[in-house]
């Protein structure tokens, strides 16, 4: 299904039962204030850190990582109530922390300028050295900051996570699977980049890059950290990546589509930006492996070209549909929906988190709230 | 005391007292394989990835954190015997991870194109784009690459940190100061950059950005980490810092001595790469208040001047003697360590620890080992 056949825009997203966005911001809110004054008595040049890293983790963000590892607990048996909820909600909030890392990250490796409507955090501070009248190259100062920015936030994650209150023996079995998510996040993002320089990437190859960078990242792993949180086996996590890992996928060739179709002000990204950038992606990788060889010579021409406009992206747009390589997506995302039920059906999880989790199957994949 | 005053070579660094250097290299070694399997299972295109870090781990580095976390835990009475002694060198060894992370990042930064004498990350990956025949900026890559090569270090030093094998609370004990280390260094090197956009820098600026990006990170805070993982409470951190603080002061400004006067073959780095690159050094600032009209026209020219030659190096070596600058970083250099000796009397540190850190005094300022 394509979003535009998404019957009505939901008012709250599943993952935010039980007041989840809320507890989730404001645990980040406390622990933004706490690194304020850690930064405050650095000196007085901190404060636009401060500021930037602010508005940043607070403005926005669907929270999916903090949801889906909260979730996990929850249908691994542990029980919200008093310090011990708080605690676990701490924990997951941590991963909202990494992902602020990995955006400022990637926003700086592929010179994107915006990130949810607003400048990205390079951009921004390359605004702040041009309103302060500053030496040097502007953007080597904002790539600078951004760089230290991401560095930041990446260890503040596993400061919040290790700092939780989750006892200790819970956080020690979590810890290891917290760990392993972030090395796949990264190797799975060189892959990424790995693939653009290389160009003509298969379809096998593209999902590839999609199965760490995003299926483990997104989901199998935050559910995996939420379950060994509450103590939980190998069946549980086993159970848990047969329906993390399609979902992811299917997330993430959403994500794709939307990249490609989607509406700026839905996305919060310019029109077209994925072909723009060159992006490898499956619905990318599919088209060209279905083209003629007229069809190939535009594909060639335009995917990658960071001067491509409105009329190139339509262009674009008609190739990828004609192909079929759009249709293949959709029926791909369907089935991988249908994989991620069916795990779930068979999972030995806790009620009320397995509604949630069916819930998420539509959310993460239609991407419409 | 200038380092051409140092009457020989040391064969041995103090900090190398029972074979410490090769259990760190061992306990690193150990922990790259681990990551090796990790990165293996993730495609065939990490292979570089995991040469380039086992490389950069392995192939040098003085192990000062872990050196000065190693000693400040037996300092404060940790005992080096059995699994305990060898999880306690984990631990400190955790720190070299943050410091490889500093370095690939910092390189990157500054675009410096060479690092203990061999290609920097960013430049090594550009190389393997350009072999390669990738397409695309092989610049672009290899900067992405040196972003999440670094990324990867900053997890791993914790990941390190945490499953060393201390007890649980002896961790829990160390990690708030394990964090607060790694806020400081960022926000410490977030002002260098800053310093050098603002300019101008005075010396009292110049001597903060030291006290946060190296007498803290480098000294105070590894001995404090290693002091929390003996258990140790209030009193001895306090002395450690005043002994690490005034060490780490001295100990940047014989690097920032070294970066303008110093033989590239020691260095590992070209000859006067700090007065190419701007850095504000406390030598600089000096320089720059005490300067007649002439000098100062000298250094706004050269400074900062990426195409600097020899001759243009030796023309600022000239004006930062003859101001009298380099005499008082020398005589600066002398109180400090004077002050670290004195704390080190007073402080209540194990026999053996502290004749380890006395010895320290010499050789982290002298740096000719």
């Amino acid at each position: 299904m394509t979003s535009s056949q998404t019957p009505a825009r939901r008012a709250v997203h599943p993952l935010d039962r039980d007041g989840l966005r809320d507890r989730v911001n404001a645990a980040l809110t406390a622990f933004m204030d706490h690194q304020g004054d850690v930064l405050g008595d650095v000196g007085e040049g901190m404060v636009p850190v401060t500021a930037a890293l602010r508005d940043f983790m607070l403005d926005g963000g669907k929270r999916l990582r903090p949801g889906f590892c909260y979730w996990g607990w929850r249908g691994a048996g542990g029980v919200d109530e008093g310090a011990a909820g708080d605690a676990a909600v701490r924990a997951a909030t941590s991963l909202e922390l990494l992902q602020a890392s990995a955006l400022i990250h990637d926003d700086l490796m592929d010179r994107s300028d915006t990130r949810r409507g607003k400048p990205a955090v390079h951009k921004r501070f390359e605004g702040l050295h041009a309103e302060s009248g500053w030496r040097g190259s502007g953007e080597s100062f904002g790539s600078a900051a951004a760089l230290l920015l991401g560095d930041l936030c990446l260890t503040w994650s596993d400061e919040m996570f290790s700092g939780s209150g989750v006892e200790p023996a819970a956080l020690a079995a979590a810890k290891p699977l917290f760990d392993v998510m972030r090395t796949e996040v990264m190797a799975g993002q060189y892959l990424d980049v790995l693939e653009q320089a290389m160009g003509g990437g298969s379809v096998a190859r593209s999902r590839r890059v999609i199965r760490f960078k995003s299926a483990k990242y997104t989901i199998e792993r935050p559910l995996h950290v939420g379950a060994a949180l509450a103590g939980a086996g190998e069946d549980l996590l086993a159970a848990y990546s047969a329906y993390g890992l399609p979902l992811g996928e299917a997330f993430q060739l959403r994500d794709d589509v939307l990249g490609v179709f989607g509406d700026p002000a839905e996305t919060g990204k310019p029109a077209g930006d994925d072909l723009r950038e060159g992006k490898r992606t499956v619905l990318l990788a599919l088209a060209a492996e279905r083209c003629s060889a007229a069809q190939t010579r535009i594909l060639d021409e335009l995917v990658g070209d960071p001067g491509l406009d409105d009329a190139g992206v339509k262009e674009l747009r008609a190739v990828i549909e004609g192909t079929g390589a759009l249709a293949e997506v959709e029926s791909m995302i369907d089935t991988l929906t249908g994989q991620a039920l069916a795990a779930l059906d068979a999972a030995p999880v806790a009620d009320d988190a397995r509604s949630v989790l069916r819930n998420l199957v539509e959310a993460a994949t239609v991407r419409k709230v």
